[in-house]
C-alpha cells in the first residue's frame, strides 16, 4: 500500500481534467470594495476589481456592521469559548435568533457556524427523526443539502430542476404514510433562476410533505425586509423550514434555520453538527445583528444591486457575450470548458486587474463551466464598461464566438 | 403522518431522561474574564464566574488578539465574501496556514470553519480516496470524528480507549493490502487523559497505517511552542495528519489540519465540507494569527493554566469531592446522574454565581454525567476556595457522599 501514490493520482486527475483549483490570494479594501489587493503571482500586492464575491450588498464594509463588531470585540472578546450548551451561548446569539425568526415570520431560529453546516446538520437530523422518511430533492440542490440527505441515510428522490410535474409524479408514487420532505432552493446561485415556491407548497399540502427551502442566495436581497424570495412571493408561512446564510448578503459568516419551536428544539437537541461545535464568535454575531436590522429597514442596497445586475446583463447581451438567462442578481457567462474558463479568468486577472473565478466541476456539471459575475452596489458603470470591453477583447483573441449584438 | 407528534415525542424523551438542555445566556466581560454577565432567569444581567469555558488561556481577550482583529476589521471588512476558491481566499488565510504548518513541523495546513468540520471533512474524504480503507477509531473519539468516519462509508474498527494491545489485535486481523488509518485524540476532553502517541505510531509503522490525531484540547497548551501533546512528546513528525482548533486555547474560532502537501491538496480539492463553504472571516483569521504567534513564544499562559489546574484538583481532593483522575488541565467531577448534575449546576448558578454546565449524554456516556471545570490563568485562589466551599455545601445539602479528606 503506497499512500503517496494514491494521493498523487487523485491530484493528477484534476490536472488532466483542467480543473485543478488555484486559490487567488487577495485582501479586500474596506471602504473601497469591490477594489482589492491581489498577492497572486506578483511582487507585492496589485490593485484589482472583484467581480465574483458573494458579499452581494457590500454589507461586509458597512459602518453599522463594522461598528457593531468593534463594540462586541471590546465588550466580550474574540471567541465564544464553547459550544452553545457549554459556555458558548451569548446574549448576542439569543438576540440574533430572535431577529431572524422575526425576519421570516417563524417562531424561532437556530444559528450554525455556516450555511453548509445548517443544511447538512438539519437535513440529516430531520430525516433520522422521521422514521422511513423520503426526501424529494431538486437535482440542482447545493452540495451541502446533498451531503445532509446522504448523511441521513434516508430514501432520496431527485426531481428535475424546478419541474413541479416531475415532483408530483414522485410524490404520488410514494406511500401515503411515508414521512416526506421536499428540499429545494429559492435562488439557484449558478443559474440565477428561481423556484416556483407556491406550486411546490401546493404539492406539499396535497401530499402532506414538509418543506425545506435554502434561501442563502436570497436572504437580505429579496422581499421588502430582506426575508428572501419566500417573503417577496408571500410564501414564507407555507414553508416549514427556511435556511439562510449570514456570509453572503449579510456580509459576515454563519448560517441558520428559522422554523417552528418544535422543529428547532429537535435540531438543537439531536444534531451532532450543532451540538458538538464551538458557537459563532460573538463578534460575528454582533455584526450580523446590525446587518439584518439594517436590511430590514433599508431597500437602497437591494435596489442598487438589482440596477447593477440589469445593467451588466444588458451590456453583456449588447456586446454579444453568452450571458445566461437569469431572473436574479446572478450574471453567468457560459463557457462550457474548464480549460478555456480558466484561461479567460487568468487573462482578466493578469492583464485587466479583473478578478472573476472560473466555476468548474463539482460546483457546476462538467461541460457547463462558466464565469459568474455578481455585480452589486459598489460596481460603477465605468467598471462595467471596462469589464465588457475586456471580455470582448479576450473573446476575440481566443477566437470564441460572439452573438450578433442584441 | 402527524409530524408535530413525532417532534413532540423526540423532545419528551429528553425531558424523561432529565437531559433536556437549557442554554445559559451570558456575555463574557472582556478584560475581566472569567467574570461574565448572566441573563438567565433574572431581571437584567447578574455577575457570574465562568468555570466551563474552553477559552483555556484567556486568549480571547488578549490585547494582541483584539488589536489584530480590530485592525483587520478596518482594513478588509467583516466577512470573506466567498469560498476559498471563489473570492474568499485572503492573504491572512495564506499566512495563517503557513504559521500552523510551521507550528506542527508539517509542509502545509488547511483552514476549516470549525474543528468539527475539519474532522468530518478530512476523515470522510480521506477514507473515500483510499479504496477499501479501514479506520481504527478510539472508542472515546469525539462526535465529529465519528461523523467523518460514518459519512465516509468505510469500514470502522473501534479499539478500547487508549488500549494499544487491542488496537494491535485489530490491525493484525486486517488484510495487509487494506489501506488503514488510525484516528485518535491526544487529550480526551471529558476525561483529561492522554493518548500513548509513540506506541500508536509504532503500530502504524509496523502495519503500514496512516495516523490522524485530534489535538483540539492540546494545541496552544502543550509543547514548548504550543504544538500540542505531539510536540511535547516529540512525536509530531510521526503523525501524518494533525488536526486542531482555533476556538479553544487560541481563543477565536475555526479548525485546521496540518499535513503533507499531497494530503492537504487532496482534501482541499475533494472535500465538499471545505469546498462549498464561505471561508473563515478574515477578522477571525487575523486574531488567530496573533494568538498562534504569541503562544509560540510565550509559555506564561500555559504555565499559569497548569498551576491553576493542579491547585483546583488538590482543593477538590482535599475537600473529598469526587474529582476524576486527570493528567491534564481538565478537572472533571463525577456525578453519575443527569438530573443530579443539572441540579448541582442550577444551584451553583442561582445561589453562588458560579457557571459550570452539567455534561450529559450524548457528550459523555449515560451514567457518567459530570461537572467539568476548566481553570485557567484568570481563575484566582480566592475563586477556587469559594467554588470548593460552595460544592461541599451543595454536596452536603443533596446528601451526596464526600470521600475522607485526602
Amino acid at each position: 500500500m503506497n499512500y503517496d501514490q494514491i494521493f498523487d493520482q487523485a491530484i493528477d486527475r484534476l490536472h488532466e481534467e483542467g480543473r485543478y483549483r488555484v486559490f487567488i490570494d487577495i485582501l479586500r479594501n474596506k471602504g473601497a470594495y469591490p477594489n482589492a489587493r491581489c498577492f497572486h503571482g506578483h511582487n507585492g500586492p496589485k490593485p484589482i476589481t472583484v467581480w465574483c464575491s458573494n458579499d452581494y450588498l457590500c454589507m461586509g464594509q458597512h459602518d453599522k456592521v463594522i461598528g457593531a463588531m468593534e463594540a462586541a470585540l471590546h465588550d466580550v472578546g474574540a471567541g465564544s469559548g464553547g459550544t452553545r450548551n457549554i459556555g458558548g451561548n451569548t446574549h448576542l446569539h439569543v438576540q440574533l435568533e430572535n431577529e431572524l425568526a422575526d425576519l421570516h415570520g417563524k417562531e424561532t431560529a437556530l444559528l450554525f457556524t455556516s450555511g453548509y453546516v445548517s443544511n447538512d446538520a438539519t437535513l440529516s437530523t430531520l430525516a433520522r427523526l422521521l422514521p422511513g422518511c423520503a426526501i424529494f430533492s431538486d437535482e440542482l440542490n447545493h452540495a451541502s443539502m446533498i451531503a445532509g440527505i446522504r448523511n441521513s441515510g434516508c430514501e432520496k428522490r431527485v426531481f428535475r430542476h424546478n419541474d413541479v410535474a416531475h415532483l408530483e409524479e414522485l410524490l404520488a408514487a410514494e406511500d401515503a404514510d411515508t414521512p416526506k420532505l421536499i428540499a429545494f432552493e429559492s435562488v439557484y446561485s449558478m443559474e440565477g433562476d428561481v423556484a416556483p415556491i407556491h406550486a411546490i407548497c401546493d404539492l406539499a399540502e396535497k401530499y402532506n410533505a414538509l418543506t425545506y427551502i435554502d434561501e442563502v442566495h436570497a436572504v437580505g436581497m429579496y422581499g421588502a425586509r430582506g426575508g428572501g424570495i419566500s417573503e417577496r412571493d408571500n410564501a414564507a408561512h407555507r414553508i416549514d423550514i427556511i435556511e439562510g446564510t449570514l456570509g453572503k448578503a449579510f456580509g459576515v459568516m454563519g448560517g441558520y434555520i428559522a422554523s417552528s419551536s418544535k422543529v428547532v428544539d429537535c435540531i438543537r437537541s439531536y444534531a451532532p453538527g450543532f451540538i458538538f461545535t464551538t458557537s459563532l464568535s460573538p463578534v460575528l454575531v454582533a455584526g450580523v445583528l446590525a446587518s439584518v436590522r439594517h436590511l430590514k429597514k433599508s431597500s437602497a442596497e437591494r435596489n442598487a444591486q438589482q440596477r447593477a445586475a440589469a445593467q451588466l446583463k444588458l451590456k453583456f447581451a449588447e456586446a454579444g457575450l453568452p450571458v445566461m438567462d437569469s431572473v436574479t442578481h446572478i450574471v453567468p457567462l457560459m463557457v462550457g470548458d474548464p480549460v478555456r474558463a480558466k484561461k479567460i479568468s487568468d487573462i482578466l486577472l493578469a492583464e485587466y486587474g479583473v478578478y472573476v473565478q472560473p466555476i468548474n466541476f463539482p460546483t457546476v456539471p462538467r461541460g457547463t463551466e462558466r464565469l459568474r459575475f455578481t455585480p452589486g452596489p459598489g460596481h460603477t458603470t465605468d467598471m462595467m464598461d471596462e469589464l465588457t470591453a475586456a471580455l470582448v477583447e479576450i473573446w476575440d483573441r481566443l477566437e470564441l464566438e460572439l452573438a450578433q449584438a442584441a
